[in-house]
């Protein structure tokens, strides 16, 4: 499973790469492949200053040694021997008419054989982050996830809904990150059948962010749009140093930083106590920043 | 005592606010009052736009009432009445050549009775982040910071230096934020004692800083000195947001959102694997994030 997993997800990462590449139809993805010191390693493969899209990483790695000490605290296991692999994606468009992504798809095993795990899950999920946001656009990702999980028996959108607005939430700012998506975790029914659902899942992404991006990447816009981009942005940048388990476990046991940090979006700013001007488009697209049925709406 | 620290640090955001808008020439500090649900409040001032400073925020507050169950578990003590009362500042300058500074000075007591509390104890601290670094503006900071710490009994310049390289430093990047300056908590010494060199702290800022803004405010600098200073302020947003224990314990107890981060600067950016040209300018500058005894220096 570990090897099929593995070959997976980066067989997922050319074909992602491949259709970014298409549609920003200017840059290329640059590859840095990294060891890590405790075994295994990645490939890191990031986009910057593209027609389409400002900044995008798709990363996958697959590693593998003694469990670090503090993620066998925080899993509550004994400090066996590991194996993980996955891909994890950001891509943040120039547009402020085009949504952030992210999405990761992953697989852990616990044990010295790889053929028989004392324990393994797989876990996962998509989200998106508008500026301006469509409701057809929160409707159509949602609407890809729902299928991709009703097909498989292991898996259940409802639930998957409701843990990615619990998790990409900014306390401090009463806000959701963004029209939220999915996201899964531990997920230790059979092997086989969450793989299969894994790979559902992984295929689907393109499918439900691709379409919104050729629907609104020739949204004209201007330096009003444009700063209101970049100071929403800098939620996006909250969430991940401040409240993001992945970035700060990474950063804590001496993750390989550029990997983890490509994450944030190229340019951002902070200005003090920015409010949207009330009845504005900024002020409208607030009332997406929460929790809702997206797929209930008639649009 | 409580009510004089909390005279002290208003008198000394005003007269620091004052020198601060004579320096820039342009812009004023807008001000923002707000109060504390559990009591008390707080003064907000910031600056966006000027001159010669992008953005700063000078903030006062005094807050008192129960001590939130939080706080008094990272203290370590009863959830009994609590005041607190400081000043915190960050300036973040236009020009890639004037150093980022942020300073605190602070009062904490215990007890019902504030005139005779349970417990009580001063903090504080003061450190400069430069772009461009020069080692007599590193040097200038720190002796202003000694000479104020050498007139104190209570106080120790060399002590305080090693606390704020040791607080002030991004282990995933290996770099100290800046040059440091001087950190100090848990003053527990003769309060009278400590407050006077408190107020001496308080009443050296502008003296520390305001020399290095005047010598490099009109520094010509282009696109390339500019890019290079939004990259660095990426490590700014990094050690604030990941790592300050201010933040994130404002954060964490429900804290003023808006005053906490007013410490972002207005302009970011983060770019994959970003590294300065060898031999440049930018990779020089690298010598100065790692602590050094700047005042060992002959400049």
């Amino acid at each position: 499973m570990a090897h099929k997993v593995q070959e997976y997800v980066q067989l997922l990462q050319r074909q992602i790469i491949s259709e970014l590449e298409d549609v920003d139809g200017k840059a290329l993805f640059q590859i840095d492949e990294w060891e890590r010191e405790g075994g295994g390693g990645g490939i890191t493969r990031v986009l910057d200053g593209g027609h389409v899209f400002e900044k995008a990483g798709v990363n996958t790695s697959a590693v593998h040694g003694v469990l670090p000490e503090r993620m066998a605290k925080v899993l509550n296991v004994p400090a066996t021997q590991f194996f993980a692999t996955g891909i994890s994606l950001v891509i943040h468009p120039q547009s402020p008419f085009v949504p952030t992504v992210h999405a990761n798809f992953r697989y852990f095993a616990l044990g010295e054989d790889l053929m028989n795990p004392l324990d393994q899950w797989f876990g996962g999920g998509a989200d998106l982050t508008p500026y301006y946001p469509y409701l057809e656009d929160a409707k159509h990702f949602h609407g890809v996830w729902k299928e991709a999980c009703d097909k498989h028996s292991v898996a259940s959108y409802s639930d998957y809904k409701k843990q990615c607005d619990a998790y990409f939430y900014l306390p401090h700012r009463s806000e959701t990150r963004g029209v939220g998506g999915i996201f899964f975790d531990y997920m230790r029914t059979d092997p086989e059948d969450t793989f299969a659902f894994l790979k559902e899942a992984g295929d689907s992404f393109t499918k439900a962010y691709l379409p919104i991006v050729q629907k609104r990447k020739d949204i004209p816009y201007g330096e009003q749009e444009r700063l209101y981009h970049e100071i929403r942005r800098g939620r996006y940048v909250e969430f991940n140093l401040l409240f993001d388990r992945g970035t700060r476990f990474g950063i804590e046991t001496n993750g390989r930083t550029e990997s983890i940090l490509m994450s944030l979006p190229a340019r951002v700013q902070w200005h003090y106590d920015w409010q949207p001007v009330a009845g504005s488009k900024e002020a409208e697209a607030m009332w997406f920043f929460e929790p809702r049925d997206w797929l209930s709406f008639d649009v």
